[in-house]
């Protein structure tokens, strides 16, 4: 069985809106934070710097279902699992909850990309030790 | 065959990121900020009060896929569309270009709520005048 | 007398918070957005580039005092001036109302300066023609 | 000599902008979550009920002054200091550095307000228990 990451977020009052609850775009930007602290967790960064300049991961979809509200201050528990490790590509899915219950749920795939500037991205496979790292946080391997 | 409502938006500086392009979640508060610009151009408004209180449209799903990049001061095109609409819920579709180039396409899926301080917001039929102001834009009717 | 520039700001659902009023942080968003506007409707851009590289406007300071509250979908009239033209930086001031009451108050310093990659910001004069356009819009000239 | 609080705060990648750096807007974001985390520490709330309603802390002023530039994952000291304890008010003097160098200073003035639903915010004294909590981190009391 794969492993996952676990960690917390509490949700700022900049984070909630007039309806009294966390508003939906900050469960897109707590997981992003999340998976570049899951990296960091593994001594990697998003943004990688090799001899030829940069490596990164530009999202190509998120996604996020919401089942329940959290308010100001409300520390959420949640879970990271690499969905999917392709050899371009990586989805990470999240599971937040609070006081045992599901809040909500989303998915972020990134394409690993080198950077230069004045180009598009341009793809290419994910770094061999950036890879292995992943593996065993991967629920499907597509490598 | 169903109507479209259009309108345009420009990257601001703060949208963007340090890879020079608009962030990612920067769609998300476009896509809400241009729902809300539709129904006032409807007359209505995403929030709306009458003789029991408040009846609102929490999102349940949000969703983008990313297919190219825009940078500061960009002006995309915008075009919604009223992907599916239902007895409780809506779906609205997103589709944003930037000189001729597609660059995002997402949905936003929000469900009719009574909304009562203290308690959690309950389903409702979305409002009959509402619906009806809604039903020329939409591409699916389950009502 | 100096001139200013007028327009309007309507806040956005995620501009609000749990205490159902636009958060203060949204107010420092708007200044710089509308620094941009008023800019463009100049002919200019923040971000200028010449042919020794990229001349910008790092703020070295903001500031902002709140005297009234607004709400989704208020809409504001803001005015902005010139407050001080220097010859390496300019403030812009900024007076926010919303029926005829006033809302906040604030201030944008910003030094022109060279940019290069992986450089520190270098101040420099500010080019003579942008200057030009910012002129008659100036309450105090130190040029 | 009164005490400070200390903390850090990592800046994410939705807080840079396409200059490579943190925005400036991200300060304030960072300086209200440290005030609110400050309160925490001290078993306070900036949202506190009692029996008459709610009492909370509305920003009358918001300013912040930059002297460098962080980046994506730099971890910046900060030191939280109340700078003046009134009986009504209580201003937040912040100071961010990152490797022993000054990035920032800013300060968020609040004022002690009765809220009620649909009426102005209230100002009245702040309770007596939360101001003898920030009493030993005042740097000036007028109170």
């Amino acid at each position: 069985m794969s492993k996952t990451y676990r960690t917390t977020r509490r949700v700022e009052f900049r984070d909630t809106d007039a309806a009294g609850i966390a508003h939906f775009t900050a469960f897109f930007a707590y997981m992003e934070e999340i998976e570049h602290e899951f990296l960091r967790s593994l001594g990697l960064s998003v943004i990688e710097h090799d001899e030829q300049g940069t490596v990164s991961f530009p999202r190509v979809s998120a996604h996020c279902d919401y089942t329940g509200a959290v308010r100001f201050e409300d520390v959420m528990e949640v879970e990271l699992a690499v969905g999917r490790l392709g050899q371009k590509s990586v989805a990470y899915h999240f599971v937040f909850s609070h006081e045992g219950r599901d809040v909500a749920a989303g998915q972020i795939t990134c394409v690993c990309c080198r950077l230069t500037a004045g180009e598009r991205p341009k793809s290419m496979p994910i770094p061999r030790a950036f890879a292995a790292q992943l593996r065993e946080y991967a629920e499907q391997l597509d490598v």
